[in-house]
């Protein structure tokens, strides 16, 4: 057997833990696979004393700066499981590759703002940079994308891929509560952190949705053509019509090449019930990726955690430890060609419509009249309660449109006198 | 670049046809992502003038022999997708392996018979045997067990891994007809083969399986220890009453490590409507697999066809490509290490059972009184219609047991002079 593949892993935290547990616990049927043993041989964190639920044996040197560890430990790899788009999560990667050693990360902010720099350094240097864990934790998807769907011409990538949001839709469905209440529990639970911004606000899906893109047409990493919008304004009152009209309200990340270039977009999306990814519920992750050739091929897991996490870091170890080495976006980074921002108005699609209107007649003829004008049709209308003088909900979906006379239309709904809070709008995607 | 992966490709039948379509429509993004071109150099096939739908340029070199091909071909990798365990299928591979060129191959049969012995072939050669499209077709899932999925310890893998049967059960339940009547429909429509007792006998899920399980548990293939049952029993009634309890029927392929060793079946089963493996209908298939680490992961797709199965044998050619090589089932040849086989008869579970019985009183006793002598609890009971005198069903959900008090219980029960056909058992699988 080959020696070992010797790491450093520059963060121990739950993930960093949980790695150097996998790798203990499953350190034969990993040597088996990969050819070789695995061995931690480097650390970094500031507290050694913190108990993190697993045993560092003797031999591993610890370092109290990663940044340090990274231009000095005599390793072949190191795992970055830091986090954070710059700082020191950058510099440790950086270092390393510079060094030639490869990196593995599960940095996803990272990659997707300096992604396209970063393999262009890991080539000259020779080095892997992979990154199973940074998009749909266990999920092998990069892999998938790179490697098993690797004979086709990819159409669209679509993705549940943030699993607080998703637990969060979940529960509000279940629960009918709405928003604000279902958050607070989240992040008692642990599934949301104490600020839930990055999450909520659609950053960490279109963090990892950018990775995809590139994946899958082979273009750099573009987060600022990105169209990004998270769930804070889906209401209890959204969901409850979702289901009455056949529908789930998920956050959807989605890359889709089309006439004007490419579509990257992340926002609440009101899918139909019977498609796969409406099912996906809870803190589980799903991607869904058409190819010319394959079809429609679906992968689903737990999208984040120690435990799917390391999965993830192992799955690209023992590639490294294999000697299997594919470039960093699929393809070498010369061959990364840029596609035009498709143009978030082109989006063309169905669409939700909720507004709370003054009971009283006409409201109908009106808002009739702004769709008529931008020749947007209804396709079903929904105004359940009368309170005649107060104010109710009217909802309707409406047939395939595009973005800009939705945005016209909405925007001359919104004036009328009527209509007593900002249209709600959610695109209907018919996965 | 590289020089081009030369490959020859034996059998022009739809799969054949479907790789040299996918290799001439998507030459550019593939040779992008192997770091070379792939060239079909030779293809095999009895009738040269035949139309396959694809163009064969002029420089390749055409065989009638596929053998003397696989002999003969000047070529890096020979592709079979004839079919078939043993004949002319065995022979092309063994040949090929021999001369140390690399075989892509989609036949399950082959490799569930022989596929120890031509993995130590290839491993004696330095040869790689790579066979993505022999199971779910277009699904990356063997990729997923040898690599995504490489630092976990596999607990349970479980599949629809036949479209055909998938196709009926489906359609079964969708229009309450019964089995004879959908297949067919189905020979009709080419979902089913004029011979279709592979496909519903269970046979090629079993084959399918037998792969399934070397790969997650790194035992060398076993294909002799497998319990397999088919569909041909099913019937609408037990469809319906599926429905009325909570459940789909599924055909399922099973392989889950026990104390007793390792439990590989195919049999029909039924799973809560909840599971995600409920949804998955018509031709489509789904593997569940559940690691140690990663949890529950599940990936879905089309099992079968020219365009799924191209794309599962474009993914193992540009593995080769690329100088990607992993062992056959996941581990070296030496480190396949065989498991016992648990007995069916200690299979842990929940049951359903239909009895058809004459309408009289005191027969729910005798039942009852066969299956408390096995220990064996009644969860639900359901008898619907009343018809004294005249025979109606009695359905029955059990509690967890084991199969070797159920078949105690059941041939009692057979016994009954009020049960006039032989008791009907489907085995719950609660995924």
């Amino acid at each position: 057997m080959m020696k070992s593949l010797k790491i450093a892993v520059a963060g121990l935290g739950t993930v960093g833990a949980g790695l150097v547990k996998l790798l203990a616990d499953n350190a034969g049927i990993i040597a088996a696979r990969s050819g070789r043993a695995i061995e931690v041989a480097a650390v970094s964190a500031r507290d050694r004393s913190k108990d993190r639920g697993v045993a560092i044996p003797d031999s591993v040197v610890w370092y109290e700066d990663a940044a340090v560890m990274a231009a000095e430990a005599d390793v072949d790899v190191v795992v970055e499981v830091i986090g954070g788009s710059d700082g020191i999560a950058k510099q440790v990667v950086e270092t390393a590759l510079a060094r030639g050693l490869s990196v593995v990360t599960a940095n996803k902010a990272l990659l997707a703002h300096h992604g396209t720099q970063l393999a262009k350094l890991a080539e000259d240097k020779g080095a892997a940079l992979a990154f199973e864990a940074a998009v749909a934790g266990g999920i092998p998807i990069i892999k998938a994308l790179k490697e098993g769907l690797a004979g086709n011409s990819i159409a669209q990538v679509t993705g549940i891929l943030n699993g607080t949001c998703n637990y969060i839709l979940t529960t509000m469905r279940e629960t009918g509560r709405d928003f604000a209440d279902v958050l607070a529990e989240a992040q008692a639970l642990g599934y949301a952190e104490a600020d839930p911004s990055f999450d909520i606000d659609g950053v960490d899906a279109a963090h990892k949705l950018c990775i995809l893109t590139s994946l899958a047409f082979a273009t750099p990493v573009d987060f600022q053509s990105m169209h990004v919008e998270g769930i804070r304004h889906i209401s209890a009152v959204d969901i409850e019509f979702a289901e009455k009209l056949g529908y789930r309200i998920k956050l959807l990340g989605i890359a889709r090449k089309t006439e004007l270039g490419v579509e990257q977009r992340v926002h609440p999306c009101m899918v139909p019930v019977r498609a796969p990814i409406a099912r996906v519920d809870g803190v589980f992750n799903a991607v869904v990726a058409e190819g010319d050739f394959v079809g429609r091929s679906i992968y689903e897991g737990r999208g984040a955690g120690a435990g799917p996490t390391a999965s993830a870091v192992a799955a690209d170890l023992v590639d490294i430890a294999r000697g299997c080495r594919t470039p960093t976006f699929g393809v070498p980074v010369a061959a990364l060609s840029p596609l035009p921002a498709a143009p978030m108005t082109a989006r063309q699609g169905a669409y939700y419509m909720r507004l709370m209107v003054l009971d009283r007649p006409g409201v109908l003829a009106d808002v009739s009249a702004a769709l008529r004008d931008e020749q947007v049709s209804v396709e079903q209308m929904i105004q359940p309660g009368r309170a005649p003088g107060e104010t109710v909900p009217m909802v309707m979906t409406l047939h395939d449109t595009t973005e800009a006379a939705m945005e016209r239309a909405v925007a001359r709904i919104g004036t009328l006198a009527a209509v007593v809070e900002p249209p709600r709008i959610i695109r209907i995607e018919n996965l």
